[in-house]
This record gives C-alpha cells, structure tokens and sequence, in this order.
C-alpha cells in the first residue's frame, strides 16, 4: 500500500498556509504530505539589465533545501561556493512554469523573485514549490492591485504542478521520497489552467517508455493537476 | 511603549515547538516574538581531522536567513559563493556557546552539528538560535541516552542567552529589530546555567559605555536568562 | 523556406568524422548543419567514491562552448569560476542519456567521461553531442573490446536525439538557431534504438500545447531518430 | 614567571615605528612583545555606494597575517579563495574601533581603509593592530589637515584597545600566544580616550565567569590602556 | 631521427586554415605537426575602463585547452573556478606578442579579443597561437578595412613564434611534445617581421647555459620565423 | 641622473637582514633601493602527491603584495579570491630559479615553501625575491645540516637574479619603478654561480630589440650578479 493509504492516482494530503511569513510581499507554507516548502514572492521596483528601457517586468526563481530537510545532512551551497547543477536546474523549471501565467507588460518594469526553500522533503519537492510559489505570487499581486500599483492584473491563469512515476507498468501519481527512488520511469507535469502543458519532464531512469505511455501519464497528470488547481484557487 | 506592550526589562513573547521537522535527531522551532528559528541537530559519527585518535567529539554550528526572512530581500550566500562576515561571527559565536554545556570525553568520537536557519527576523536572531539550538541539541542527546549509544549524559548544563541595549541612559531587554536599529549601546550575553557567564560581547554602536554600566546590563540579562531557562527546561 | 531547402520533417545534412583528434580512447566530429561538436570518450580505470567496491563502472559527461561558437562572443566559464545553470543542466541530460544503453556491470570498476566541445553553434547542440558522443562512445569501447580488457560488450543499444519545435500549429524538425529563438514550443527527444523514449523534455516557450500534440511530436521524433541512428551505424 | 618578567598587570615591551613605509598616506610597525603588525592607513576620494550623495566619510578595515607570521606556516587566504572566519571576526572589530574616534561629517566624502598585515604573531595581534592602526590614522589626518583638504580635525579621541585573560583565577593582562592558548577566559577591551568603553569581547574558553569578575578584568584594562594611550599620542 | 623525418633546425609541417568557423570577425585552425589550435579574432566596440576617452584601441587573448587534448585528460578550468598559472603565463604572453603589430591609435576605441583553443597538443601550443592568433587578427583587420569602419590599417607587421630546445649541446627547432619533455634548455622566441625580438623566454629545466648558446639559438629562430612568416602572408 | 646617483650599470644599495622573523627555519629582509621584501623558508617534512614514494624533496614558492607596498592601493587577492595571473607568472619564475640549485636527491622527501611578501615596492621586486630567498632558503639548510637532519648539503651553488632595461638604446641595470615603466625593453636574467643561465625573459615593451643587443644585456647582467653574488654570499 502507498503512504497514506493511497490508490495509485491519488495526491498526498495537500494543505496551503497563505500569510505564514509576514516580510515578503506573498508568502505560502505548502505541504504535500511530509514535504514542506515555504515560498515567498518578492516585489522589486527594478529589472535585469537586458530587460531596460522596454516597459516589461520578468520573474525569476530560487530554490534551496535547509541542511536537514533530507535524512541526510547536505552540505550548505553556501560552504561549497555554488548552487549545484540540480539546484539550477529545478529553479529554472520553477521560473519558467511562473512566467507562464503573467502578462509582463501589465506588470510593467518589476521584477518578481519567488523563493522556495524546503523545510523538510519528502518527494517532489520541485513540484510542490511550483504549486506553493503560484500562491505566494497571487497574494504579492493582489497586493499590488489592491494598493493600486497596477491597474490591471497581469495574471491571466493558474499553474500547477504534479509529479508521477511508472513502476512495475503502473502509473502511480504524486510520488514521496521512496517511490521516487524505486521508480522506473519519472515524469514532472506543469499545466496552466487544467489542461494546457507548459512542460514535460520525463527521464527512463531505469527503464525505457514508449509513446502510448508517454500519453497515459499526461492523462493522470491532468486529473491530478485539476485538484491542486482547486486547492490552490481555495487558498487564495 | 514597547512592542508587546513590554516594560524595559520584559522579554517577548517565547514559544519552543520541539519535534518541529522529523528527519533531524533534534529539531525544534523557537519563536521570540517575530523572530522564528528552525534549528535541528544532526550527529555524525565520524570528527573533524584534527580530533582523529582522541577518543572526543566536536559540535559545531551554522548560522543562515532565508532571503525574505527580512523587511528587504537579502541575495543568498550560495549565490554571493560565500558566509559574509556577520553569518561566519554568528555561527561561530553558536558553536562557542553550545560547546560550554558539553563534556566531549562523554560524547565521544562524534561531530554534533547545529544548524540555525532564520524564517523570519526580528531582531536577536543570534540569542534565539543559542536558545532553540540548546533544546535541539537535547533532544538528540536524549535520543542517544534512550538508544543506549550513549551511557553517561555528556550535557551538564544548560545554555541561554539573551540581547540587551541601552538607549539615553536605559537599559532595554530583549530587543526587536526596530530597538536594535536604533539603540546606542549593544550587548548580547550567553550563560551557562542562570549566573555563569560563557561570552559577552558589547558593542557601543553610537556611544561608549562605562565599567559600571556593563555591570547593571549583566545584571539584567541574569534575570531574563533566567527566564528563558525555565523554558527551555518545560520544553524537554 | 527552412535553411537547406528543407521541409518541415527534414534533417540537416549530418556527417560524423569519427577519429578526429587521436589522444582520446573515442573521438567523433558531428556536424549537423552548421553545428559542429567534437566529443571525446575517456575512459579511466578508477569509479567516482560511492561506487568504490562495487565491481561496476560508471559514465559522465561534460559539455561546453567555445566563447566564439556564437554570433555574440560568450565569456568562458573558467573565467566566470563555474559552469552556468544551462550548461550543468545539458551535461547532465547527456550523461543520463548515454548511460542508459551500457551494462555497468560489464563495463567493470571504469568511468567513461564524454566530453562534448561545441565548436561551432547553430541550434542543437545538446542533441548534437548526445548523437556524436555515442559515436565516441562506441570507438572507446571497441577499442577496449579489440585490446581484451573487456570481455564482454556493454553497449547494448544506440542513443540518438533529436529536437523539435512548434511554430503556429506546424511541427518543425531538427531546428537550426533562427527556428529555436522564434519557436512556440520546444522539445528534445532521447531514445535507445528506434522507439523507447529515455527522456522527453518540452518547454512552452511562448505558448502552451496540449497532450495531442505532444503525441504528434513523439510521432515525427520516431521517424527523425531512425534516420539518425542509421548514420551513426554506417560512421563506426 | 611571565614573558619578559613581568608581573600580572604588566604590558610587554611596545614601540611604535611612525613612518614606516612611504607610499601610504599613513603607516606605523607596531611591536607589542614579538607581535608585530605592519599597519597604514589609505585615503581615498570616494565613498560605499550606500554613503553616495551624503556628505559623510568612511573608515574600514582589512587584516592578514603573513604564511610564516607563526609557528606552524599558514595557507595564505587567496589560495583558499576567501578570508576565513576569524579574519573577518577581526577586521570588522578593528573597523568598529576606529570608526569611534572619527567625526565623519568632519571627514567628508573619503574612504580610509586601515591594512593591519601581521609580520610576526605571538598573542594579541587584533589589539596590536588596532593600537598601531590609530597612529597610522593620525598621521594620515595630520598629512590632509597640512595640505589644507580638511579645515576642522575630524578625530576626536584616541583609540586603545588591550587583551586580557584569566588563569586559575588571577587576571593577566596582556597575553602572549602561549598564555594566549592556556587561559580559561578571554577579554578584549576597547576605549575611546582613557574609561569609555568602545567594544568588549569576553569568551569563556575553559571555564565560566562571573558579573564581578568582569568588573575586575574591566579595571585591569583601564590601567593598561591609559599606558598604550600615552605612547600612542607620543609617537605622534 | 626526429618526428616527420626532420634535420635539427627543420619545421613540423605547417598549414593554416583561414575562416574556419563562421560566426567569428576573423578565424584560423593552425596545424603544426599534431599540435592543432583554432583560434579567432573577436572586434568589440568598447575598450577597458581603464582606457575609456582616449581615442585607443586594446587587444587581449585568452587560451585554453580542450581537456582530451592531451594524452592524460586534463580537468576543465571551468570546473575548477580558475585559470591555472600556465594558462594565464600562456594567454598574457600572447596578448604582448600580437600588440605589438598594432597601431591602437589608428584601431581607435576597438578591444581585439584572440580566443586560442587547444583541439589536440603535441608540443608549442603557445607558439602555434601567436602564429594562427597572427592570421585570425588579420582576416578581421581586413573585415573591417573592407566594411570601411577603418580607414588605416593599425596592422603594420607580422608576428610570429618559435620554440626551441637545447639537447645533448644540439639546438632543435621547433620542438613536439616528446622532445620538450626530454628538453635540458627550452626557449621561446617571438619576432615582429622577420628580424626583430619582440619576446625571449629561455628555461634552463635540466640544466643551464651560457650567453654564447642563447646567441645561437637566437640565430635558429631568426631562420625558423622567417619561414613561417611567408606561411602566415601566403594564408591571407 | 638616475636615483642614487648612479651609472647606468650601477647597482641601487642592496642590504639583507637575515634572520629577520623567528618563526620560519629561515628569513631574510632584503632591500634593493626602496624595494623591501620579506622572504621565509619553511620546510615541511612531507611532498606533494605526485612526489609521493620517490625519495626526492621540492621547492615551491609563494609571492604577494601587501596592499599598499605601492603608490595606489591595490585590492588584497583573497578579497579577489584568487592570485592574479601576474602573481602566478612570478611565483612560478621564483620557483624554478631557486629549483636550479638544489640537489632533491640529498634533501630528501622534504618540501621547501619560499614565501616573498613585498613590503614595499619600487621596480625588480621579482629578482629582490629570488636574491632574498635564496639567503632564507641558505639558513633553513644551514639549520637542517646542523641538527644533523641532513647528512649531506642539497645546496650546490648560489642563485641570483637581475633586471635590466634598454632606454633610448642605452642600457640601464636593476631598473627603480620610474624606469622600469617608461623603458623601451624590460629583461630579467637568473644566474646560477656567476655565469650560468637559468632564465631569461626579455619583453618589448615599447620597441623591439635585436640578437646582438640581448647579447650586451646579458653582459651586463653578468658583471651586476656578480656583485649580487658576493652580498648573498657574506650575509650567510
């Protein structure tokens, strides 16, 4: 049986905690089951260099685990000097499946930083700071309109995200930590709205998939994807 | 007034949430106001090189803020590729201070590593991470009598610390960050049990302070430090 | 029109030159237009820490870029002290790729290190090194074969990649720079043989695409991979 | 019996050699025992980028021992990439220091950063550093105020700074390194002019303390840094 | 008998291959023997800060070796977070030499970047540069004398270079990496035309040598470089 | 005239004040004109990695700056986080000179460290460092040989080190930093005994130079190591 008495297509409890911290302009506690992120949307009156004198805002993302949000202790970035490339990587994602639902012109020159650090983690944590992260960005930019910084709402949509693995042939969606290293074959899914891909990430890890299995799993994908979105709406 | 509607020698609002995350040996979540700590306790049975072949162990300590645990977003450390100064003087200060309740003969040949990751800043990150780092470590000691991998209890004491200031002439504990910002004189005090004091550091930021005056603000933080005692000794 | 009077499911013209350099245990020159990758195989006979005494090897890779590979000169990353977030991220998808056709229990206690220097840039280049770095691949290992030292041949498969976009509905394969930069959706495609996917990444980068179209696009990989893997037979 | 006879409340032997080297604006070869520091004092016509537009100055600090300045040879800090904790711990306390006997209104929009290089290290080099680097200080003043850049003296007060211990419960002042390393309590004392206090720094390194106890230790450092004071001011 | 069938004073076989990439102001791949160096002219049109407002040019080089260039793989700079103390000996050396044929008044405010990469090394990369780097410089020169962005030629020599060793009393000219290792004197000669020393960098590794054996061989570069100078004018 | 009031082939007053720290086995403070240099010998009882088994020892060396030994201040290395190229190119200059006179055989597996921190600089504090060095490398032997550590002497021979320069066709020896910048040619010469080459490097700075004229500079160069030869001699 699955943690948490779950049947293959179903996610781990999900709760959202809006307004955990109080410094940052949007901030969200996320947990699936026993990975926690705390995410935070930060405001800037500024843009990157290559971005000035166009009247257009970006929104870039960071993501870091605390040394003992995993069984092991990791060694602190900051003592190795760098970010390492899986740090990179999932900030990437995490940054691109944000920009996805603004209209940076009506965000108008600002940038927006959300922050995903992982209290504790337990299996997709890259997918729940994505889910968490649209919260945090939502309350930043209600923020903004209520105190009439922007006129029009340059959010247009929601974005979700949902992790799923193959196993043994079987499609088992929203993976914890043990079925993500047993898996076969892994698969991260960000949506906007319900059904409209923004990315696939697939990696045969252990084995290989065919086409027909790739469609399967975006099928699960965009059932899962619909309860997050009705969360993460519930949440706001 | 002060915030929490606090008389000079008043301390904030303290909370100990021990238990808080589950994969560290100890873990636990002080809150001193709006000032949140997650700190957790890792042991490793190995010691750094210079201990090899003495039959002692080691504790050691690190110091962080998440970027919006504060009023402006700060850039990481990981990503400037260095501890700056003040992060590598707190965490020192840490592992100085955690180190005093410890007979490392009793511990034996193991390294106890302290992290201290600041959610949310209010001033006196440093004192509450001495405060919520002692029952962290407790908890994994315990953890370590109950297993029977430990015979005798290495921790002989315990350890607290508080901050002071002094503002035109008066002595101000436990400060918040708007306090601390604006105090002439600051000192921060880290005792061993409730009278014996491990380390003091005073600093006059705006002004000088005179042997006598030194005197009265020890005398206070003897009795907020025994305050927080009392606390630290509930939560366990 | 596309650049090589191509229709939309054309591949560039591909040459593989294996054998190009003569230090390397493999070496292959891919050209697929005019994005031309010299990759290397190395093979070393030790295996990175946490796979020491078990009798198994181990693949890596490594990919850069010339700073004039591009139309704008990039700086090198030796300068910048790190190799940035893109690059990690595409030495990584080699290195998972290339793994997944060898038996690392015939390989024996070895670290294969592939490394993919892009000397000139036109789109692809990720793709590009997957394919000529199985070329270089295979050279080492015959060489390894032809010497004795391996008994039995690990390879049990080809790796073969190849990109796609979507520009206003149609599907483009094997886009050269000028497509990439002004394409709706971009996918990679990695494949053992001819038809089990080992990784599929889609991003949308100026839209989203729906679960059909990804099937679609699966489809096109298929048939662009079959022709690409022919070559790579036909150069060994 | 202490190095060089001395009894409990006695100073090593100090000079000051003004005039040191001859390209900085300000310099003095403090030797305290055989702790010596090479110290100077630049001027610069700028300021922090957070100082722009205020019509105000500012002082900092660096610190670096020479590799053969101790016994053992040190690696020196740009092999390694970064100034280690204890440097930074220093340089920020000797830039406090100094920053308290200097009126930067006064000082106008200047930088003056102190380099305090130890050539030779056997005990209290950071207050050696901050006695020497105030003489270097001066002479640089003297040198503007003599060319006429500054109208009014913006240093206001001498700046003494001593290193006290404790040993089976008698007070020493002025450690050696090998008292240094024996003691069971540390304390550095900084003073503007002869009694007020700047900075203390006390640790318990063996042992505890207590309040009265630093009265006693507080008082010891009067007496001394009235002495340092004097030979400061005559070797100006 | 040397590599190639060579006398003592004979050159490796030279061939330079002028616009080998495209995206380049100016390209050239050098072979001499088996030591294989592209290298490219890169025109930006900005100068250091250090020159910004005079009406002058700048140019500068940088080098690296591709890591399988070499028998033994050599671990990327980029992966170590530095240049190494050869490369930047190496890139200075070929930024002095390649200066020297240029009028950067007549260049006005241009910086010249030459990018040498190592594909495959068997002896006097750095000599192979400065004579391809030569080629690369001159192919953009005339770029942008033809686009008429210049209305002089800044060009008003020839550089080239030429290794030589000392074995066994014999001079040898032009030295592949076997004999550079065996080597007791090894000397780099670079020269402006065909007669004038712009750089001599003689080593005695193995043993030493007079002022009468520097002549000679000085007299042997003479003879080498005027054969590669008419090689460099015969390229463009 | 130049400083000093010296001929062109004048030497500026060279003092060496060995024994100058007494950390280090061995230490000297040289002074040509205003250049001073503090140079220490450490020997440690261990070889790099790739010595490891041979019997043989090594010498390495190490050079620095102190920030304001010249006339503007220049930013420490460790604040820059690594030695600069031309830090490097003197280090490794320093090294392979004093190499030249060491039998590693009879030293043993011992590394010598030579660090040159110069104190003060005014032109040729690359060959001060040699010339100084050597006299702390000749101490720390001395001292091996007389605790009978070394049954042999390593030490065959002296090591010493000159610059010249060529100024309107004259040729002026052991340049002061005026000179040494506005001079057409720049040469260093390293000598073992008085008359053997070691090293050479000449550099056009400003103009080229022919065969005969580096032939008269090493002239000069012999007759200046000479009188060098007999200070290091007779501060032993």
């Amino acid at each position: 049986m699955r943690s948490y008495q779950r049947h293959n297509a179903d996610l781990r409890p999900i709760t959202f905690e809006p307004h955990f911290t109080q410094h940052a302009e949007g901030s969200c506690l996320i947990k699936m089951g026993a990975t926690w992120v705390l995410t935070t949307a930060t405001i800037e009156e500024k843009v990157p260099r290559w971005l000035e004198k166009k009247d257009e805002g970006w929104l870039t993302a960071e993501y870091a685990m605390l040394p003992r949000a995993t069984h092991e202790r990791v060694v602190r970035e900051s003592m190795k000097g760098r970010p390492g490339g899986r740090t990179l990587e999932i900030q990437r994602l995490i940054g691109r499946s944000l920009r996805a639902c603004l209209d940076f012109k009506k965000l108008g020159p600002r940038t927006i930083i959300i922050d995903c650090d992982v209290l504790q983690a337990d299996g997709g944590t890259r997918t729940a700071s994505i889910n968490g992260g649209f919260v945090a960005l939502s309350i930043a930019i209600n923020k903004l309109l209520q105190k009439g910084t922007l006129k029009e709402n340059p959010l247009f949509d929601t974005v979700s995200a949902i992790s799923l693995g193959m196993k043994n042939g079987e499609i088992l969606t929203d993976l914890d930590y043990q079925e993500d290293s047993s898996c076969d074959v892994d698969v991260n899914v960000v949506m906007l709205g319900q059904e409209q891909l923004i990315e696939i990430q697939g990696t045969g890890e252990k084995a290989t998939f065919s086409v027909a299995q790739t469609s399967d799993m975006l099928g699960h994908a965009t059932v899962a994807i619909a309860k997050i979105r009705q969360q993460q709406l519930a949440a706001l």
